[in-house]
C-alpha cells in the first residue's frame, strides 16, 4: 500500500523547485526547513494510515443517490471531519480568515499525498480550493464574512458550476441564468453537468460557484457572470437556515473516481423554497464570470496535474513491491533460489524504471510551476510578472504532462502485475481508471495545448518562455561540468531535445505571426509533448545536481535521456512537418 | 454503433495481405474473390447486427456464479446459439468433421468484426478455436470421434486450462498432476485460475484442454501434458453423461470483458462423480504438452492482436461519428452556423487520423502474418518452411503491437468524447477496459519481444527476418517510383525508419552472437514497437499503392509517417543504448 514519499517530495520541492533558495534569501517569509518538514511528514503520516486505507472501500461502494441526498461511502465522513480537524484544508488560505497561509509549493505536496491516498477524495479539497480563490480574489467583504472562513477551514466545501450539455470545452454556449431580485440577491435558474462533490454527507453545507447569465447579457463568455450559491442559506447569526432551490438529480456512473460524486444539479426549479429560484449572491462584477473563474483556473490546473503526479507515485510504488515479491522465470541477475522476482527482469525493469522517471520529471514540472505561483506574491511588480507569467506558461505542461503521464503509468502498472493486474481486487487497475479523467477535467489536454501555442508561448512578446529556456540551458550547462559518469549520454541527448524544443518553438513563433492558425493548432499537442518531456528531463538532472553524490538520481535521469528525452527529435517534426499532412487526410473524417 | 467496416477489412485481406494474388496464381483452392466478399458481407450483418447491440448488456450485467454455473448476460446464449446456426464456428476447421476449411485470413477478418462487436463474447469461440487446433494436430482418432465435429460446429466449447497461481508467464512452476488409471484415462487434480469461458450456461458441453504434470515427470516444462477434460461424460452413443470431477469455483471481477467468465476451475476435488479425479484423456504424447501448446499459441497470439485491431476499429468509429455530432468553439474550416462540429478542430482531427493510421496499420501486420500461415500451408516444403517461419516471426508483433494500439486507440477514443467519455453510459470506456486484458494475456507483450529477440530473431540464421526486410524494401522501391503527391514525405520517412529497423536488427544480432543476453532482453520491447511501426507504416503505402487512385489512403499513409513512423530514430536509440542505462538504475528498485 502506499506510503507517502515524503524525502522524495521534500527534495524536489526543496531542491528542483527551488523552495530552498527561497528560504535562504528570505523570500518565503518566516518558512523554515524544518517547518517544511514536519508539515510534509504530518501530511505523509494522513495520507498513509487515513486516506488510502480508504481507496478501495472508495472505490467499490462508490458514492449513492437517494431522495436529493449522497451518502458517501462507508468511512468517508469521518475520514473529511478528521482530516479538516487536522488544519489540512486551511494550508495556504489567508490568515486573517484562519488559513495559515503557506505557500502553494507546500500546498501542492500535500495534495500529492491526498491524492495519492485517493483521487476520489483528493477531489473534494481541491473543488473547495477553487471556491476560496475565487472568493478571495472577487468576493465582497459582506460574502466573505458568512462564507470564508468555513471555506477555508474545510467545515463547508465548494463545489465548481460550469459544464452545461451543451457548454463543455466551449463555455459560450452556457445558457443558465441569473435574475436580479432588487435587493442584492438573484435568483439561478439552470441545469449543470459533471459538478464534482456538488452533493455529499460529509459537511452540513455546501457553497455552490455557479456561472450564469444575467438579461439581457451579451452573447458568449464576455456575458457570464459568477454566483455564489449556498445548499442552505446562512442566517444572521451563522446558523444554517432554509433549504435553497438547488439540488442533485443525478449521479453519473464513471469508469473511476467512483466515490467522488459527479452531480447533475437543478438550480430553480421551484423544489425547495417559497418560490422557484436559488439564491444567489453576485462574486466579482457582472459578466465578468469568466475572468472570475480564470482566477482559480490556474491553481485548479496545476493541481490536477498534481493528482497526475500523485497517481503515477501511488502506482508506480505497487508496481515496484509486486515486482520485488511476484516470481517467474529465471533472471542471470538473481542469485537466489528457484525463480526470481520479477524485478529481475530487463523487462519489467524498464517499465519499473520508466513509471519513476516519468513520475519524477512531472512532479519537478507542477512543483516548479508552484514555486513560480509562490514568487509572483512577493517582490518588484517587474518580479512579480515574471513569475506570474512564468507559471501561466508552465501551467498547461504541469496539467497535460502529467496528466498524461499519469494515465501511462497506470498502465503500465496494470501490465507489470500481468494477469493479477486486470482482477480489479489487485488495485493496480483502479489507478488507470481514476488517472483517466485527469486528463479530461479542467480542459482537456488538447485545451491546454491551444492555451500553450496561442495564449502562453506570446506571453511579453516571446520574453516569458526564452528567459525559461535561458534557466533549462544554465540547468545544461551544470550539468556539462558535471563530472558524474552517471549522468552517462544525458548531456547530449538533453541538449539535442533542448534544441528541438527551440526550434519548434521558433516555427511557432513563425507560424503565429503569419497567420496560419490552422498550423499553429495541430501542432499544438506534440509541442506540448515536447515541452514536457525536455523540461521533465532536464529538471531530472537538476534533481541529480542538486545535492552531492547522487548516483542514484543520476542514473535515473540518464535512464530518462536515453529512453524518453531521445525522442524529442521525433516530436520536433511532428510539430514542424506533421500538420501538413492534416488537410488532405482529415478530409476523410467528416460526414 | 458499430458497423463492420467490409471493405476496408476486404481491401487489406485481398491487397495488403495478398489474397488475391494466391487467388490469382491459384494457392487458394477454390476460394474466389466473390466468395471472399460474400462471406465477409454475412459476417459482418452478423457482427453489427447481432453482436454489437449487446456489447453494454453484456459489460453491464457481467456473467454470474451460483450453484456450481456460470449464467452469461441476457441474450447471451440465444447469441451464441444464433452465431454456430449461422456456421461461423466452423469457418477454418477441416472439412471430414464438418469444418470449412477457409483460409485463415478469412477466419482472422470474421474475428475481427466479432470481436468488435464484442470482444466478451469474440472470447468464447477464439478459445474454442485453440482446442480445435489442439485437437487437429495432436488428438488422436479416438479422441476426435467424440469431440471433434461438435468442437468444429460449436455445438460444445473449449476451454485453455494453463495458468495456476505460481505459474503464469512461467509454466515450468505448473502442479497440477494427472495419474493414470490403466484405461487409457487419467484423473486430473489441482487449480487452474484466469480460465476463459471454463464455466458458462451457452452449451451443453464444455471440453477443457488442461496441462497437468503426470506421475514422475521431469520438472520443468519437459514435464508437462496435455489432457481434455470434458465437463460431461460423453456416453458411447454420444449423448452426456456424469458430470466431471471439474467445476467452477470462482468468478474474477474484472476491469473489462465482463461477460466473459473468468473461472477459477477445480479438478480432482471429489465435488462430482465417484471418486476425486477429473477424467481426462491425453493429447497428443506424454511430457509433450507444451509442444501441443506451442501448435495452437501462434494462432492464438495472432488472434488476440486481431482483438486489438478489432476493439481499436470501433473505437474510432464510435469517436468519429461523436466528432461529427458533438459542436463545440469555432473552427475557420467550419462554414455552418453556430459552433462547429468538433471532427473540424486540428487536435480532434489529429486524434482521430492516430487512431484510423494505427488501427489499419495494425491490421495490415495481423492479415499479413494470417496470410503467412495460410501459405504455410502449401506448396513445396521450402516453401511451407518459408511461410511458417514468417508468420512464427509476425505472430510476437501482430500479438504486440496490435494491442498496444488497441489500448492506445481505444484511451485516444475516450480522450475524444470529453466529459462524456468518462461516463460508462456512453460506452467509450468500454473499450479502454475491454482492450486492456489483451496486451496481457496469450503471453504479455514483454514476453512477445523477448520471444521475437531471442527466437524469431535467429530464424534459419536470420534469413527469415531479412527476406522480411527485404519484401518492405520492395514496397519502398514502389513507393519511390509512384507519381502520387498525396504522400508526401512518405518515402523519405518510412526509408529513414526501414534503416532505423535494420540498424536494430544488426545490433540485437551481435549483441546475441556475443552472449549479452541482458542487454538484448533490456531492448526487447523498444525493438517490437519499432518493428511494428515500421512494418505498419510500409504497409499503409502498400495499401495506397495496390489500388489506383487511393489518394485517401496515400494521405493516411502520409500522416502515419510523419506523424508516428518519424519515431523510428528514437526506437533505435532506445534499443542500441537505452540498455546501457539499466544497470545502475534499477539497482535501486531492489527492495
Amino acid at each position: 500500500m502506499y506510503r507517502a514519499p515524503v524525502d522524495e517530495i521534500a527534495h524536489a520541492i526543496k531542491h528542483v523547485a527551488g523552495l530552498s533558495n527561497a528560504i535562504e534569501s528570505g523570500q518565503a517569509g518566516e518558512l523554515s526547513e524544518d517547518l517544511v518538514d514536519a508539515i510534509l511528514e504530518e501530511a505523509g503520516k494522513f495520507a498513509t494510515d487515513q486516506i488510502a486505507p480508504l481507496l478501495m472501500v472508495g472505490d467499490q461502494h462508490g458514492s449513492k443517490l437517494a431522495n436529493d441526498a449522497v451518502t458517501t461511502p462507508p468511512g468517508w465522513k469521518e475520514l473529511y471531519q478528521s482530516w479538516i480537524a487536522g488544519g489540512w484544508n486551511a494550508l495556504s488560505g489567508p490568515e486573517e480568515y484562519g488559513g495559515q497561509n503557506l505557500p502553494s509549493t507546500l500546498a501542492m505536496a500535500a495534495t500529492e499525498m491526498w491524492n495519492s491516498g485517493s483521487m476520489a477524495f483528493g477531489l473534494c479539497p481541491m473543488l473547495t480550493m477553487g471556491a476560496i480563490e475565487a472568493f478571495e480574489a472577487h468576493a465582497s467583504d459582506e460574502l466573505k464574512a458568512v462564507y470564508f472562513e468555513k471555506l477555508i477551514s474545510g467545515e463547508w466545501t465548494g463545489s465548481m458550476n460550469l459544464t452545461e450539455p451543451q457548454a463543455g470545452s466551449d463555455l459560450a454556449a452556457l445558457k443558465s441564468r441569473a435574475e436580479p431580485q432588487g435587493d442584492g440577491t438573484y435568483r439561478i435558474f439552470g441545469q449543470k453537468i459533471f459538478i464534482t462533490y456538488g452533493e455529499h454527507d460529509m459537511t452540513d453545507n455546501i457553497v455552490h460557484l455557479v456561472l450564469a447569465r444575467l438579461p439581457d447579457a451579451p452573447a458568449g463568455t464576455r456575458g457570464i457572470s459568477l454566483f455564489a450559491v449556498p445548499k442552505f442559506l446562512v442566517n444572521d447569526d451563522g446558523s444554517l437556515g432554509e433549504r435553497n432551490d438547488a439540488f442533485c438529480s443525478g449521479l453519473e456512473h464513471k469508469l473511476g473516481v467512483h466515490a467522488s460524486p459527479t452531480c447533475t444539479m437543478i438550480y430553480g426549479d421551484g423544489k425547495f423554497g417559497d418560490k422557484p429560484g436559488a439564491i444567489g449572491w453576485l462574486i466579482g462584477e457582472e459578466n465578468r464570470g469568466l475572468n472570475c473563474m480564470f482566477t482559480m483556473m490556474n491553481n485548479a490546473r496545476l493541481a490536477v496535474g498534481v493528482q497526475g503526479v500523485a497517481i503515477a507515485e501511488a502506482a508506480t510504488q505497487k508496481a515496484i513491491a509486486f515486482a520485488n515479491e511476484r516470481k517467474q522465470g529465471k533472471a542471470s541477475s538473481w542469485d537466489g533460489e528457484g525463480m526470481a522476482p520479477i524485478v529481475f527482469h530487463p523487462d519489467i525493469q524498464r517499465n519499473l524504471l520508466t513509471m519513476k522517471a516519468l513520475t519524477q520529471a512531472a512532479r519537478a514540472i507542477c512543483y516548479s510551476c508552484a514555486h513560480a505561483l509562490d514568487l509572483a506574491k512577493i517582490g518588484s511588480d517587474e518580479d512579480k510578472k515574471f513569475w506570474s507569467e512564468r507559471a501561466s506558461l508552465l501551467t498547461p505542461i504541469a496539467k497535460a504532462y502529467s496528466t498524461d503521464i499519469g494515465s501511462e503509468v497506470a498502465s503500465i502498472g496494470v501490465q507489470v502485475h500481468g494477469g493479477m493486474g486486470f482482477i480489479e481486487e489487485t488495485g493496480a487497475a483502479i489507478f488507470m481508471r481514476d488517472a483517466r479523467i485527469a486528463q479530461i477535467y479542467e480542459g482537456t489536454n488538447g485545451i491546454q495545448a491551444i492555451d500553450l501555442v496561442q495564449r502562453k508561448l506570446p506571453l511579453s512578446e516571446g520574453q516569458c518562455v526564452s528567459a525559461y529556456f535561458d534557466e533549462l540551458d544554465g540547468i545544461l550547462e551544470q550539468l556539462r561540468t558535471s563530472n558524474e559518469p552517471a549522468f552517462g549520454n544525458s548531456m547530449a541527448v538533453l541538449t539535442e531535445a533542448m534544441e528541438a524544443l527551440k526550434s519548434a518553438t521558433s516555427w511557432l513563433n513563425t507560424k503565429s505571426k503569419a497567420g496560419e492558425t490552422q498550423h499553429v493548432l495541430a501542432a499544438a499537442t506534440p509541442y506540448q509533448t515536447l515541452f514536457g518531456l525536455v523540461a521533465g528531463g532536464i529538471y531530472l538532472a537538476k534533481s541529480a545536481l542538486a545535492v552531492p553524490d547522487a548516483k542514484d538520481r543520476a542514473a535515473l535521469c540518464r535512464f530518462f535521456a536515453e529512453n524518453h528525452a531521445n525522442g524529442a527529435a521525433a516530436l520536433k517534426n511532428r510539430v514542424e512537418q506533421g500538420a501538413d499532412s492534416f488537410e488532405a487526410a482529415a478530409a476523410s473524417l467528416v460526414d
